[in-house]
C-alpha cells in the first residue's frame, strides 16, 4: 500500500513539476508557495536506460529496477529518471555487464556471478554455494567489507555495483524421479548453470545449461531428467511440476543469491551528488524490499504448488549434503590458490562466515527450529 | 567503508552548499556549472530535533537515528537536517512518544510497545512472544499490509511510524543459576518488561521492571536472579556477565524486535514531498544497515563473552519453550479478544505468521540447519 501511495505521490508531483520549475527560480512570495508543493530539486534532466537479465515474468526479480526506477524518481522530484528494458528488448540476458561496460546504457541490473568469464571473483559478489544466506551476505556486503572489495574488482571494467535485490534461499529444483543418493545422482541429466552446475558436475551429473525459456521443452522432451530454478513463486509460472514434480530443497548452491545494479562509471561520475545519493538509497531500497515481496508471494505459492499440484517436497538427504558441502569448499579454495584477487575477497567472505555461522547456529537457529514447525504447512 | 564515504562526501557538499545555493538560481554557463558540483536542492531549510529511548552507549541502536539523519541529509543536499538527541537529553528514555505527541520534538525514536498503554495493538508493530523474525517481519510491514494497518492506529495520536531498526532475535538473557526446569523458573526474580514479562509472570517468575542503569546493581546486591536485555554485543557493555554467567537463548519473547521513527502529522504534512520521500527511503535503510551491523557485531561480542569472559551458554529447555509457547499464544488470543484494534492487526499478523512459518521451515531452515552448525563456534 505505502507503495502504490508513493507512485500517486509521484503522479501527482510530475503533474505540478512544469509548474514548481517554472516558478522556482521566479523570487517572490509565491516562489516558494510553489516549491514546497511542487518540486524542490533543480538539478539537471537525466535519462538513464536500464537492461536487464531477466524477463518481464519474474515480477519480482524484474520488479528490483523498476523499485529504483521509482525510488529515485521520487527522490529528485523525476528529474533523475530511469527507463527499465527487460532481457532482450536491447540486449541478449547475459550481456548486460557488456552493454554497461560499452555504454550502450547507464546500468544494468543483473547477477554478478554470469560474468565469471570476465572475474572468477564475481562469484563471490552474488552468492556461492553453502554460502551465507541473505541476512548475512547484507553484513558481509555492507558492514564486513565486502562491497569494498567487489567493488576494487569491478573499477577496472569501468563499473560501480549496488546490490540491489535478495530472494533469500533459492531451492533445490525439480526431479522427475527422488534422488536419495549420490548414486542416484550420477549420471542424471540436470540443468543447471555457474558454480552450482560446478559441483553438480563433481557429484557425478550430466550438467546441462539451458536459458529460461527452452527448460520446459527439455524436460518434457526427456532430454534432462531435472533442472533448477529459482523458488516457488517464480518455478510455478514456468510448470516444470507438471512433468518433474518431486521438489527438493534446501537450495544448497544458491543460499542468498544477491542480484546487482551495474552502473557505468563515466555516466556515474556525470551525476550531481545528490542524484547518487538517491541512486544509492533506490539500491539498498530495493533489496530491502525485493526480499519482502518473495518472503510473502513463495509461502503462497508453494503452497499452491502442494495443493493444487500435487507437487511432492523433499529434503536432500545427508548423503548429498555432505558431499556437495565437501566438494563446495574444495572448488572454493582451488579458486582462491588459482587467482589472487579471487583469494583477497574469498578471505574476506570466509573470515565472516566462519563467525556468523556459529552464531547463527545458536540463538537464530534455537528460535526457528523450535518455532517455525509449531505451524503445520 | 561505504558509510564513511557518504558522510565525507556530505561535508565536503555542505562546504560548498552556500556558494551552490548562492548561484543555483543566478542564471548563466556557471549556474548549471555549480548546481552540478554543489546543491541541486533549492527547498526550504528544515531543522528538525529528534529525541530517542537509548542511551549513546546503545551505538547500533542509537545509531539508526543517526543514520537516518545522515542520509535525509546526504538526499537533501543537506537543507533538511535532524539533530538527534538520546535518552534523557530532552524527554525521559519512554516518553519519546508524548514528545511527539506533544510537539516538543518532530520526531522519536523508539519501541512502539513501550506504549501499550496508549493501545494494546503497539505491541505488534515493535514484535511479540514467538512472533515473526525480522525479515518476516519487515514482510508483513511492507508487503502483508501490517505497516499500513499500525499506522491506522497510530493516525489517532498524531503520529506516522517508520520502521527504521532491527535487532535480530534477542537473547534470552542472564541467569545467576542455570534454570532447566518449570520449577526453576517459580519464585526467581528477573527484570524482564512487556509482554515478555507478562509471560514470565505466567509461568511463576517474580517480575521486575528496571532501567538500563539500574539492572547491574540490583543483579549485583542480590535483588534480582536474572536479567534480559537485548544481544551479546549490547549486554557486554552492561557486564551482567560478572554475577549472571548463564546465557540463555534463544530469546523467544523478542524474535525480531523493530524499533520506530515517530514522527508528528504536524511536522510531516509541513515538509516538501521530496523531503518526505527522503525520510522515508532513510528509514528503509537504516533498518536494513543497523541489522548488518548486529550481524557482524554480534558474533565477535559473543565470541570475547565465551572465551575471555567465561559466559556458559544454555538452550532454553523444550519444558520451558513448550509452556511459554502456549502461554504467549492465549495471551495474544486474550488480547484479541478484549480489543477491536488489536484483533484487526493481531489477524493481518497471524494469517501472515501461519504462512510463512511452515514455509520457512522448510528450505530456509533446513539449509540453516545443516550448515550453520558445521563451523564450529
Amino acid at each position: 500500500m505505502e507503495r502504490r501511495l508513493e507512485r500517486r505521490d509521484f503522479i501527482k508531483r510530475a503533474a505540478l513539476g512544469a509548474a514548481g520549475a517554472a516558478t522556482a527560480c521566479g523570487g517572490g512570495p509565491d516562489a516558494t508557495v510553489s516549491m514546497q508543493a511542487g518540486s524542490v530539486v533543480t538539478g539537471p534532466e537525466v535519462s538513464w536506460r536500464l537492461v536487464t537479465s531477466y524477463p518481464r515474468s519474474l515480477d519480482i526479480l524484474n520488479g528490483s529496477p523498476e523499485y529504483v526506477a521509482e525510488r529515485v524518481a521520487a527522490l529528485t522530484d523525476g528529474r533523475f529518471s530511469i527507463r527499465v528494458f527487460p532481457a532482450g528488448e536491447i540486449v541478449p540476458a547475459l550481456q548486460v555487464m557488456d552493454a554497461v561496460q560499452q555504454g550502450t546504457v547507464q546500468a544494468g541490473f543483473t547477477a554478478d556471478y554470469y560474468y565469471v568469464g570476465k572475474h572468477p571473483a564475481f562469484a563471490l559478489s552474488t552468492g556461492v554455494p553453502f554460502g551465507l544466506d541473505s541476512r548475512q551476505h547484507v553484513a558481509w556486503h555492507y558492514e564486513g567489507g565486502g562491497l569494498e572489495l567487489v567493488r576494487s574488482l569491478f573499477r577496472d571494467f569501468g563499473i560501480i555495483v549496488f546490490p540491489c535485490s535478495l530472494t533469500g534461499a533459492q531451492w533445490g529444483g525439480w526431479f522427475r524421479r527422488p534422488v536419495e543418493s549420490l548414486s542416484d545422482l550420477r549420471g542424471l541429466r540436470m540443468r543447471i548453470p555457474g558454480i552450482g552446475g560446478e559441483i553438480m558436475l563433481r557429484l557425478g551429473v550430466a550438467v546441462q545449461v539451458l536459458a529460461g525459456g527452452d527448460i520446459y521443452p527439455a524436460l518434457e522432451r526427456g532430454v534432462i531428467d531435472a533442472t533448477e530454478w529459482v523458488g516457488p513463486y517464480d518455478d510455478e509460472k514456468l510448470g516444470f511440476y507438471s512433468v518433474a514434480p518431486n521438489y527438493y530443497y534446501p537450495g544448497w548452491w544458491e543460499p542468498g543469491v544477491t542480484s546487482s545494479l551495474q552502473v557505468s562509471l563515466n555516466a556515474w561520475n556525470e551525476l550531481p551528488e545528490q542524484y547518487r545519493q538517491a541512486l544509492a538509497s533506490a539500491c539498498r531500497e530495493a533489496a530491502f524490499i525485493t526480499l519482502a515481496r518473495y518472503d510473502v508471494q513463495n509461502p503462497k505459492a508453494l503452497s499452491r504448488l502442494i495443493h493444487e499440484h500435487g507437487v511432492q517436497l523433499h529434503r536432500f538427504s545427508d548423503e548429498i549434503l555432505e558431499a556437495a558441502w565437501r566438494e563446495s569448499n574444495e572448488y572454493l579454495e582451488e579458486q582462491a590458490a588459482a587467482n589472487a584477487d579471487f583469494r583477497r575477497v574469498y578471505e574476506s567472505w570466509k573470515a565472516y562466515r566462519d563467525e556468523v555461522f556459529p552464531f547463527f547456529a545458536g540463538n537464530e537457529l534455537a528460535y526457528a527450529s523450535f518455532a517455525f514447525p509449531k505451524i503445520a504447512g
